[in-house]
């Protein structure tokens, strides 16, 4: 840090199981993720490419090239995977996770109906070539999940392999989670939390009051997602309470979390 | 594009009437436009120098060079010429377009009262020094212009020399097309193309949730423009079905469009 | 000027009283900060880095170089004045200015409770060490501080030694001078210019309607603050009545203000 400020929440270090950052690049020039890589490859655990903004960057290769220079791993958004399970070309992605030495694939079911344990078998059969996250909750905003669904899915996916579990936003943070103002769910959140560890789950939040949300109910280590490159930093200040939002939280406990 | 994927929706190749996308700069730097161009070069037809920003850009000769070379094309926007045209400076407007070396320009009303006769003069007069884009449409939310007039306008300026009618939605989505919500005048839009051909229209949409409306219902290749700099692979997504906003929209035609 | 339009207010050069325009940095990176320079650099005054982002930001002492040589002073965000001395650390504070050679810092009490003695003492201490910002308004949307306390506030601080006081609004824009849907409070804005004079206020005004709305009230050059890098172009069309939202306003005027 660039200078000392007493009794501040404490970090995990990287690489970390909680305090994870995902960002979220849809479609940054090279040059630009070199910017972004200067500022934050501190405080950014993992970054998605947007669902699939990946077949249409003319810069695939260099990109990720980079990110895998700074020691960052990505994956594709999870709408790639669907766009290739819709089209019966699973063995495709498989091979083109290969084809760009991807370490992480997301497999999701937020734009398409799956039975769930076909979706289960998916993360199965990833998991033996990549690390997988995989997304619970619809982009459809008129498809609501209820509680007691969101725990017994993740529990499912967690158990076929996945590495951690999203709770689904979209980039604009008004779906799954959230209702369509952006507003949380949090009776839903917080029955998720009574079931599934923690550190297990990485909730997409992108908007700041959604991230301010969860860093007041579960502290500066909570696992938070689809940040934009550009709302890395100030994230980063708002775990640390040293933004207006989370200025006092901090203060007032008895001891940093 | 980076891997295959079967039954995409086809786009026109460049240079293109249709399928068309436009992007707004409003005061990108030299670096942020090499930046935009390495991604977004395939996919941008056009670029607007939004309202009146090349008045008060720094670089703007150096500006238009790189686009030149990157063979895009770019106009000032219609505000500019409006800003000569309150000013008595007409001659001095045309002065400029040749001092800039420009190949485009806008012709508007969109923020002073002109008699459409008179409008349809200047688009005349300017089609014989360059490619003439007229847009319709007040930027003032109070004039609301009902369906028959944005017909009759759009058809008079095209007769008047317009190589394509654009209509009006500002940087912010708000107005002409859209309710002050964003909200897209449905009505306004499916009366206008009963008598306009599509590929002759250039619909602003900043908004996503706009370019999603029109895609539905005009396909993949419908002319949409004050696209930011970068949202234009997120655009070439949801024009793809590629995002989850159109992703089973395309899915479910008998063919691709 | 790229080209000649007659009848333009009249901007006050640099370094100005009123006119003045103060950008938030958030969180560049360094090419970043080169890139907003070259476009930006005549037109913005100050540079604030928002609330504590500067305690996170890797690349603190080469950003305030790149900034100083372009001539543009450059503040921490009050937050970080709250945070030194909410942990009672005030005398590390005024270290830290000195190791990165602030000529500006700004005094706020948005985030905690201070009695306005004390803020008034350290803005008098302060300003023996740098130039003072002082901020009236809290972040907090509950704290409703009524039009006779701002100028209470504003006049306490001046004499006590700030140089400009500034109004609160946050990045967002709903806070303080707003309302939370941003809407400006007038009676506030209006009351607080009969007692204090308008070339010490520096409005913070993010959202575009709110800086349209100062500059229709008070003129090109009214001093305002928290824009965005990259809406200075854009704000500065608006002071010069070359964008729809201010363009007939500078024009009814009986001469340019």
């Amino acid at each position: 840090m660039n200078y000392t400020l007493n009794n501040i929440p404490t970090r995990d270090a990287k690489p970390r199981e909680s305090g994870f950052t995902m960002a979220m690049d849809k479609g940054l020039s090279l040059r630009e993720v070199e910017d972004f890589l200067e500022v934050a490859s501190e405080y950014v655990d993992i970054v998605k490419l947007g669902w699939a903004t990946s077949y249409v960057t003319p810069n695939l290769k260099e990109k990720l090239a980079l990110y895998r220079s700074a020691g960052i791993p990505t994956y594709f958004g999870g709408t790639l995977f669907e766009a290739f399970i819709v089209r019966n070309q699973f063995e495709d992605y498989r091979r083109v996770l290969d084809q760009y030495e991807m370490t992480f694939a997301e497999v999701s079911d937020g734009s398409l109906d799956m039975d769930h344990e076909e979706k289960c078998k998916y993360i199965a059969t990833l998991s033996e070539q990549v690390t997988v996250l995989s997304e619970v909750g619809s982009k459809d905003a008129e498809k609501i999940i209820p509680p007691y669904m969101w725990i017994k899915l993740m529990k499912a996916e967690l158990e076929a392999g996945a590495w951690k579990v999203i709770g689904e936003a979209r980039e604009g943070g008004n779906v799954g989670l959230f209702r369509s103002t952006g507003e949380v769910r949090s009776g839903l959140v917080e029955e998720i939390l009574t079931q599934i560890p923690f550190e297990k789950i990485l909730w997409e939040a992108p908007q700041k009051a959604q991230q301010v949300w969860f860093i007041k109910l579960l502290g500066a280590n909570v696992n938070l997602g689809n940040i934009a490159p550009n709302e890395i930093i100030p994230l980063e200040t708002i775990r640390l309470g040293l933004r207006g939002d989370t200025f006092s939280y901090f203060l007032n406990m008895e001891k940093p979390c």
